[in-house]
C-alpha cells in the first residue's frame, strides 16, 4: 500500500522512535455512556506515559489551562529551574474513539461518504466535534504529567484516503513535531476520501500506517481486556493468547499457549464475536505491524502490564508472569 | 512577502471566496477574565455569520455533542429532510486569542521563540492547549447555528514562519475545505520557526496571508469598539475614522472626516497608546490587504452594523447611518 500513497517521506529522525502507543477507545473512555471519559483510567495511563517517557520524577503540568469548575490557572515557573530539559523517549501516542465520535458517525454514515448530502456533512462536522474534544481532553491529561504533548488531528494535518486507503499524510509534521521534543497525539478522524467524499480513518490504520513508515522500535495496544483471547474474554473459558507468531506472508498462528489447530480455531470464534471489526482489525493491523519486524503488545491499560510493556521490560523474553499478547514476526 | 513562501499554491476554487471575517479576540472573550468566551457576543456573532452565509432560514444544530451540564446528544435527522442543501456563501474565519493563550504565550515567551528551553516548550504545549480549547468552542458555536463549521488550527495544517514570516501554509487544505463546502476556521497560533524555533503567528497576520492568496471579495474585522479611532475610544472626544484609503504605496490616509492632517495626527496617537501592537498591527495589516484591492471593514461585533457588513451591503457606497471603518485602495 505503501507504494501508492502520495506524499513527501523525507523523514529524518537523528534518533528512532522508541514507541507507538495506541489508547484504545474502550480503555480511556466510558463505553456505555456517550461522551465520557474514563477520568481514571487517563490519569493512570497517562502517568505510565510519563514514567516511560521520561526520565524526571518530577512532575510540573504543562496544562495552564482552567480546569472546569476551577477559576485558577497554575502554572509553577519554578518549578521549570531543575527541569533541564524534557529530553523525552520519542513516542507517538495514538487513541481510538471511545464513546466519542462513535454516535456521530454511524448515525450519519461518514464511513461511506456522500458529502454532497446534508446530512451526511452534517455527521462530518459533528464527528470531527467530537473526535477533537476528546483528542484536547487526551492532550491535557499527558500535559497535566508534563509530557510535552502536541494535539494532531488527522484531517487538519494532512491525513486523507483514496477508497478508504490512506492516500496521503503528513509525516515530516509528525517527524518535525517528534524532532522539536514533543510527544504527537493523532486519533481516528474523519477525513476527506479522494473517491466517496469522506470516511472515517481509524487509529488502528493509522499506527499501522505510522509503523510502517517510521519504523518504531515497538508498538503497544491498551484496550481493556489483557490482550486477545480465543473467544469472547466474557466468557468462562476464556484463553488468553500470550504469543502470536507472524510470518513473511502476513498469516499468523498461535505459539502459546500450544492448542492444537488454536489458529483456525481462534480465527473462527473472533470473526464471530467481532460485530464492528474491532478484534479482527486489531490483529489484522497488528500482523501487519508485525511483518515488518516491529512486536507488537496488546495489553490492558493501567495495569501493571502496560507498565512493563510501555517500558520495553517485555521485549525479547516474554516473562511468565505478564499478562498480555505479544504479536511478532517469525525469525526463520 | 509571497515570493518567499515556500507552498505549493495549487488554489483551485470554482467560485471566488465571499469573505474573510476575523472574530477578534476582544469581542468574543472577555477581555479582563482568563479563558472566558463572551458567550452572548458569541452566540449573536454565529447567528449574523448563518444568515450571511447560508441562504435558509432553517436553523439545523451540527453539533451533535455534549455540553457542559446536560447529559443529553442531539441530533435531529428529521430537520435534515428538508434541507436540500449546505450551500453556503464561502466565508473562512480567522479567530484572535483574547483571554486565551495570550497568558500562556507572554508568560513562558513563547513568541521571541527557544524550544530546547524547558519553560518555552511548555509555554508551546500550554498555549496550544488554550488556543485549541477556544478554537473548538467557535467551531461548536458555528456548527450550532447549522454552520458547517472545521477546525483547522495553523500548528496543524501546514502554518509555519521563518524570522517570524509566514514560510509555510497548507492552502490547498483551506481551498478543498471549503471547495467540500465547510467553513475552515483558523486562529492565532503557536507554531515552529525555522530560526527561532518557534512563535506566534497572529489571526490578524494569518488574514492577510489568505487574502493575498485566495482572494476574497472583502474582508471583515469584527472587533469590541465600532472601528478605528483617532484616539483611544474611551476618550470623550475621540472620532470614529469611517474612511481610511490606502495608496499603491501602502501608505494610508483618513478620507473620512476630513480634517486637517488628520492622519499625520492619527499615526502618532495610535502609536501611543496600542502598547500590545493591536491597532497599529491591525491597521497595518489591513491596510496591505486593502493594497490588493480587497475592501476590508473594521465593525463592532453582534452589532446591526456588524451584520450590514458582513452581509456585503455597505460594499461600494458606505451608508452614512452605518458605524465602522472601511479601508480601501485609492482608485484613481
Amino acid at each position: 500500500m505503501a507504494s501508492n500513497v502520495n506524499e513527501t517521506n523525507d523523514v529524518t529522525l537523528t534518533k528512532p522512535i522508541r514507541c507507538i502507543v495506541k489508547l484504545g477507545g474502550a480503555a480511556i473512555t466510558c463505553k456505555n455512556e456517550l461522551e465520557k471519559i474514563n477520568e481514571e483510567n487517563l490519569e493512570i495511563v497517562s502517568s505510565q506515559l510519563r514514567q516511560t517517557m521520561i526520565s524526571s520524577e518530577n512532575v510540573v503540568s504543562l496544562d495552564w489551562s482552567k480546569r472546569p469548575g476551577n477559576s485558577d490557572i497554575s502554572c509553577n515557573v519554578d518549578s521549570f529551574g531543575d527541569q533541564l530539559s524534557f529530553d523525552a523517549n520519542k513516542f507517538i501516542v495514538v487513541h481510538g474513539a471511545g464513546s466519542f465520535g462513535h454516535f456521530q458517525a454511524s448515525k450519519s454514515g461518514v464511513h461511506k461518504g456522500g458529502l454532497d448530502q446534508p446530512f451526511v456533512k452534517a455527521g462530518f462536522v459533528a464527528t470531527r466535534i467530537s473526535v477533537t474534544t476528546l483528542n484536547l481532553e487526551i492532550v491535557r491529561a499527558l500535559a497535566r504529567e508534563g509530557i510535552p504533548s502536541i494535539g494532531m488531528p488527522p484531517f487538519s494535518c494532512g491525513w486523507s484516503t483514496s477508497g478508504r486507503n490512506i492516500a496521503s499524510a503528513d509525516l515530516p509534521a509528525v517527524s518535525k513535531a517528534i524532532e522539536s521534543g514533543f510527544i504527537p497525539v493523532l486519533h481516528g478522524d474523519a477525513v476527506f476520501d479522494d473517491i466517496q467524499g469522506c470516511t472515517i480513518l481509524s487509529g488502528d490504520v493509522i499506527i499501522r500506517h505510522l509503523a510502517e513508515h517510521l519504523k518504531p522500535e515497538y508498538v503497544v495496544f491498551l484496550t481493556d481486556v489483557f490482550g486477545v483471547y480465543d473467544r469472547p474474554p466474557t466468557e468462562p473459558d476464556a484463553v488468553l493468547l500470550k504469543e502470536i507468531a507472524v510470518s513473511e506472508d502476513g498469516s499468523w498462528s498461535v505459539i502459546k499457549p500450544t492448542l492444537q489447530d488454536m489458529n483456525k480455531q481462534v480465527e473462527i470464534i473472533v470473526a464471530a464475536h467481532d460485530t464492528t471489526g474491532g478484534m479482527v482489525t486489531k490483529i489484522s493491523e497488528a500482523a501487519m505491524i508485525a511483518k515488518l519486524g516491529i512486536d507488537v503488545y496488546i495489553v490492558k491499560a493501567a495495569t501493571s502490564h502496560s507498565l512493563r510493556a510501555l517500558s520495553g521490560e517485555v521485549r525479547g523474553n516474554v516473562p511468565d508472569d505478564w499478562l498480555g499478547t505479544v504479536i511478532r514476526r517469525i525469525s526463520r
